[in-house]
């Protein structure tokens, strides 16, 4: 078992990466000096599949747990599933002492995190992520929330778990398509922040689509790690934590104009991440060879690195970006990259600019235009 | 005008108490160093008597202000309006640097302020009480949030206002019973911490009920002083601060179970700070002679000193007090007092015995106690 530290002063917690982690769950949850009550909250398609292993372990360790199932989907992160939520952790009658359990991917410990910081005006909570997605990024960092009409998590607050399971076994019945969609955010780590971890990338990437034991257990904790740094330097984004967003903006926007459905996140900050580099190459002097590494990784991990856009998309795509979190004074902030291991954030850009750098056909070395959007439509059809 | 300062480190803010300040609003959000866009959530009630005063001094002020208004009464305090809050904050595009101002009472107050806490992770927010006890009481301190059908401000954040600007004019239009509720916390202030406020206010009360400007000042700026003292040393509530919810597991019981319509929050606990007297004279040594000052003291501020419950009522109302926040371990936590001026904090009671309390007739030397519940019911039916 790999351990990662999140150093955040009394709220530091650990994060554990290794396989048959879920049984462990219970144990963990011991050493938090926590109340006896809990809440599990999973969804339709994970709960049938490992809710019961993480209620054996919870009431053995002495845990009174109750099981709280969502319906799977983007569309859970709404205000009517916190409320459902609230209510049942009401009935359960969970009190200040008490704890919330995340089993699920993103939006289960987005949606749970977010019950978990609002109920009694916050109470602990536990992420045990069970998406290649969820465990390389959105269970760490505190970031929890729901969606609204306008956008993507525009509602949420700030609320570290105290502890986070990854448990590797989870992976290995993952859809194929969402497990490449988590390989996005492992590709973000190195470009913001790793060379060295890019390069590895670069040579594993067939192992890690195999989903090699050895090569998994690495490229988890070595994404948490990453992530762990940004986020114990800088908790609440007053600055440095904006790299992590790094191809969010965009990715952000097309899954908002396309209704939560089409993509799943990790293709549309694919997406984004192309346009950074897109973006980068002509306004930060970023080499065209870095930027061509970028696409080319992410299209050996099967992502989409394009996408053909209407008119009528393109001006609602302008629109969405507008709202985002990271809007100062109606301009766009963007993390850009001078090259692959290192990006500047706060960097202004014309949302006109970054419409069109998505719609150009660049022709570069390695992918023709036509084809690099034909690649992409046929991903985000499948 | 007097101001008074709660002392949060980076968190720290002014309350400003005076006549006349609701035309100041612009001017003093103009030191916080926010953003131009804010938003002003108000409700069916105090929007068309004031809205127009507070958005023309943001204006004045060079600010873009939105309003939202929302139904007034505590039902408002529910998700559904959360999720249209936040709605009307997207649609008018609120960015992370703008702010909401709360003008209303507590209901606006601490609906608009998790609205804040919520909205992109957390935006400023203004409080701009208008009832007094919105003034002396949940204005101040940062607990913002809403009620489930489970119980009362089971959801919610600690989220502390920029600023805090109590107009004394408007408590002019107030109606009496809603006065006079508020008068309940500001005898609770009294008996927790300030012995020499209490006697003034037995001094006093007279001049405070006809509104008195000068008394009316000192008393609301008192008021925010001793909850600032108390706040400034327990922003969340990890000991001290409970002493604040003198009166206040029996009065949100009594709310809840009749479904927050019935009572005022401020009739609830004077009711609550009576039970809390007389378990304080059976279990802390509390002298009789003080135990009937504060039931003389809140009696002429008109305020319900009993109540007549039913077998059923009193089931539902031990089933209530299970779910306050204060519960550890199922057992009910209650501030109960020494003496007027001094109190103590996480006093365990048996449910049965609060019940108990309630329901015995004391007959104490100035209130009979078939009179006493008489006149309780006949102010609740009032």
């Amino acid at each position: 078992m790999r351990v990662v530290r999140v150093s955040l002063g009394q709220r530091s917690y650990r994060i554990l990466v290794g396989g048959g982690l879920l049984g462990l769950v219970g144990r963990e949850c011991s050493r938090l000096g926590l109340g006896r009550r809990c809440a599990v909250v999973t969804d339709s398609m994970v709960g049938p599949l490992h809710g019961d292993a993480v209620m054996k372990s919870l009431g053995d360790a002495g845990f009174d747990a109750v099981q709280v199932t969502v319906p799977a989907g983007e569309k859970t992160k709404r205000w009517e599933m916190v409320a459902a939520c609230h209510d049942a952790l009401a009935s359960a009658r969970l009190e200040r002492r008490s704890f919330v359990v995340a089993l699920g991917g993103g939006v289960v410990g987005d949606l749970a995190g977010f019950v978990a910081a609002t109920y009694l005006r916050g109470v602990s909570f536990v992420q045990v992520p069970t998406t290649l997605l969820a465990q390389v990024d959105s269970s760490v960092g505190g970031k929890v929330g729901i969606n609204l009409a306008a956008g993507k998590n525009l509602v949420g607050a700030f609320h570290q778990p105290r502890l986070v399971v990854c448990d590797l076994d989870v992976l290995r019945n993952l859809p194929e398509r969402e497990f490449r969609a988590g390989i996005a955010e492992v590709i973000k780590y190195g470009v913001i922040a790793d060379a060295a971890m890019f390069r590895r990338l670069e040579r594993g990437m067939d192992r890690l689509l195999a989903r090699d034991p050895a090569e998994l257990a690495w490229v988890v904790a070595r994404s948490c790690a990453v992530k762990a740094s940004v986020v114990g330097r800088d908790e609440t984004e007053s600055g440095l934590r904006a790299i992590l967003n790094y191809g969010h903006t965009v990715g952000h926007a097309l899954e908002a104009i396309s209704a939560y459905g089409k993509w799943l996140h990790g293709e549309a900050i694919a997406v984004g991440q192309v346009v950074a580099s897109e973006l980068s190459v002509a306004r930060m002097g970023m080499s065209r060879a870095d930027a061509d590494r970028v696409r080319a990784l992410l299209e050996r991990a099967g992502l989409p690195t394009g996408v053909n856009l209407s008119a009528g998309e393109r001006r609602r795509l302008a629109e969405a970006m507008q709202l985002d979190k990271k809007v100062v004074g109606g301009e766009v902030r963007f993390v850009l990259a001078r090259k692959v291991g290192q990006v500047e954030w706060g960097q202004p850009v014309p949302v006109a600019d970054v419409v069109a750098a998505m719609c150009e056909d660049r022709g570069s070395a390695t992918h023709g235009g036509a084809g690099r959007e034909g690649f992409a439509a046929s991903q985000i059809r499948a």
